[in-house]
């Protein structure tokens, strides 16, 4: 990664310091603990979530450490010797079980799965949640809007709108969505994304009239020329000026790439568009719209026909627009080998106890048919538990299961291949691929189950109903 | 800066280095261009910005380069030697104008003006745009939620749901908006803000009961106690733990310094928890709050008479909820001399042409009256024009006014003081202060009066009517 490469150990929230620090001094930093990564809600109203951010988080939680200007700092900021000292060669050495990046995942499921001595596993929380929830985010959000687009082109035009640096990561997790390339150099760059990018319009502004900006453009850039074509006056003067620009490009050799629409209703100028350049033989000169488009948006415009090739989708991608955040959580769930739970009033809010695994039920026809959390040491699952109605259960003992949990580190040391943003879509592809449609709809989207084992449901039962004892 | 300290010039969107490319290619390369970056609505309905971001815009931009790496991708990319060459040794040379820091901005406003050549004006388009778009959204949600805390205290949470890496300059503008603190440890140590933290659930969970979590803690941390008592029973076993604990301290000649409620009815719980508190002695113990609070909850605390102290603020400050964006654009307003402007069919997309300045009209008692945008020729103002309606004037010849925008870069050299972020959030408040009431409403603020100078409105008439010439 190219930024965050300096100072990683202060990527904290405050309270993780103090809180390792008593655990220090208070003499239980040697305690064993597990920590589940999960969320509770799909994101945009959906019935699915795509799991992305893991090789980021890998590798942040291999460089994670305090050098010497930040342990200087904690020592300003009044932290004890001790704990400095302790710091002075941390390094995360637990282990980490995590579903693969681009699974595709549901609420409550454990994600991602953090063991180690209680200092460590704490420490490394909030790099977990901020990089899983934004990059998941978002490349849900990206899954949307390419579920629209179908097989058309899709690209992403965020930074300029994307929270400050947040851009970095978001157009990673876009790819892996599903977009096709990125406006975004600097991610390009650091994860081996496409980047491509024409014209904007201070170019055209810039020259004297708008048909010597478009023959300027055509010149250095001619097989790679879209004229945007809205600075004056859409279909009177930018798609006339551009006809007249490809033609001549066509006596010269090349083909005119695509104009763009930027502004004014796209079904409409898209289809005289497409007439115009059709009627005078540029039939094979592509149709690029871009302003403020999101699945919906979309949706709209294939439904009114618009003839549009490429779409650039900017801040509703990059932002993940209605959903600023993901509610992802890191939860204890064991600690010094006595299974741990939040206990409260809302059952939607308890956590499920315990170290746990995560089993995959497929349908003949190898589709997901529901997920079932576990406890580790069940080698296989019969029947699968409503997590809160008792009666409603599923015998699924004969049915094809896979384990969606895989030990990514192991002792600090990562034990898995690291993965590039083009494979993990592919990979992220083939999982949605396998999600039946009705989970995939917009609108009220079938639930998908998620069930627990009969073991975990006795465990958490039993922990709820002598839970007396915890309050002191 | 922290983050981006390499790969400055990678950066970007894609388009601006074909661009820049074409107009060297193109012999444009000496063309002298002006930008102005303005945005167009007030985030959250309200009626008024907070500009945020100038001291971050202004170090990238004396960072901007591109290193032999940056230069070695490029190339593979398939830009020019010519071109490449032209980057190797590129450096803005430009100048900047720009309202300072922490001044309240309204919609329209040159608030900075770029001048230069125009491949070096055009490659800091992404830069500028994501940075100030987003400091400043996040610094005017910061602004309405301190609005609402008054004297007591507020303090940032969000790193955890922050959009990745934007969470670092997200914390930076909370404190410029006028929160008292942060989590965010790594924000805290690169701006020199002032960070704090106590304890989560895990801690309290990772021990065999509560009140001995809550002792631990207290043994450590005798001065800066503050007790999360939600884990298990707020009521029943959270608070009255928390004042055992509390009555303990005291035999030991200590304070608990806060009890903190992270779920449930806050109104109530904290009235309660009041009442509890009280009624043992512990009158100096404070309630902390979280959960999911912003402008519009906190209001509604105060209204039933919610008996917090301190309001921790997470996802809905961090990520600019409801507005994932600030709509600021950066447009040409004037190349080789000619003023431009984009010419759209909605004069609400029209620009202004020319090379503007921004004065600030008061009252007699200094209050913010009205702003007036005027050619940088124009050394006062008398008369003030509606932009769009032309019977609609003020004579404003009588009246105070100030000048808003400074130079602050000249020929690419920083000529004002680095301000830190606690001097930008004292000018802001100051500025705050002087915004009349009117303009400070959540819903259906009073529109505060932008004008344009008689000179600026002739010119842009003149250009809109000549405006066909541009068409080729």
């Amino acid at each position: 990664m190219q930024t965050l490469n300096k100072h990683v150990g202060l990527f904290i929230d405050y309270y993780e310091l103090t809180m390792a620090q008593g655990y220090l001094l208070g003499g239980k930093k040697d305690c064993r603990v597990t920590f589940d990564y999960f969320y509770r809600k799909n994101p945009y109203g959906g019935g699915y979530t795509l799991f992305v951010g893991l090789e980021d988080i890998l590798e942040l939680v291999l460089n994670f450490r305090f050098e010497k200007e930040d342990l200087n700092y904690l020592k300003k900021a009044g932290f004890d010797k001790r704990f400095l000292e302790y710091l002075t060669d941390f390094r995360f050495r637990g282990d980490i079980w995590s579903c693969k990046e681009g699974e595709v995942v549901f609420p409550n499921e454990p994600i991602v799965r953090v063991e180690g001595n209680i200092i460590e596993a704490q420490l490394i929380e909030t790099i977990l949640l901020n990089f899983l929830n934004f990059e998941t985010l978002i490349a849900t959000k990206a899954v949307r809007i390419r579920q629209m687009v179908g097989d058309q082109i899709v690209t992403d035009f965020g930074l300029r709108r994307a929270q400050g640096l947040g851009g970095i990561h978001a157009s990673r997790a876009a790819i892996i969505g599903g977009f096709d390339s990125t406006s975004n150099v600097y991610s390009a760059f650091s994860f081996g994304l496409h980047s491509s990018g024409t014209q904007a319009h201070s170019w055209v502004q810039s020259y004297e009239n708008e048909l010597e900006a478009f023959r300027s453009f055509a010149r250095i850039y001619p097989d790679n020329c879209v004229l945007l074509v809205d600075t004056y006056d859409t279909l009177n003067v930018g798609i006339p000026n551009a006809i007249r620009v490809g033609k001549e490009m066509e006596a010269e050799g090349y083909r005119l790439k695509g104009i763009r629409l930027d502004s004014g209703d796209l079904a409409y100028l898209s289809k005289k568009a497409r007439q115009m350049l059709d009627d005078t033989g540029l039939y094979y000169v592509k149709i690029f719209a871009s302003n403020q488009l999101d699945e919906y948006l979309i949706k709209s415009l294939k439904t009114q026909g618009a003839c549009i090739d490429v779409y650039g989708v900017g801040t509703k991608l990059i932002t993940g627009k209605d959903d600023a955040a993901l509610d992802g959580v890191y939860k204890l769930s064991e600690s010094d080998g006595k299974p741990q739970m939040k206990i409260t009033d809302s059952h939607e809010k308890m956590t499920l106890p315990g170290r746990k695994k995560l089993f995959r039920i497929l349908n003949g026809d190898n589709k997901f048919y529901a997920d079932a959390i576990a406890l580790v040491e069940e080698k296989d699952i019969g029947l699968i538990q409503h997590p809160y109605i008792s009666r409603k259960h599923m015998d699924v003992s004969h049915m094809k299961k896979e384990e969606l949990l895989y030990k990514v580190l192991n002792s600090g040391k990562r034990i898995t291949v690291s993965r590039k943003p083009g494979e993990i879509a592919q990979y992220a592809q083939e999982r949605l691929n396998q999600l039946p449609e009705e989970h995939k709809r917009f609108e009220n989207p079938h639930a998908y189950k998620v069930g627990i084992s009969e073991k975990l449901l006795i465990l958490r039962d039993k922990i709820v109903n002598s839970t007396n004892q915890k309050y002191g």
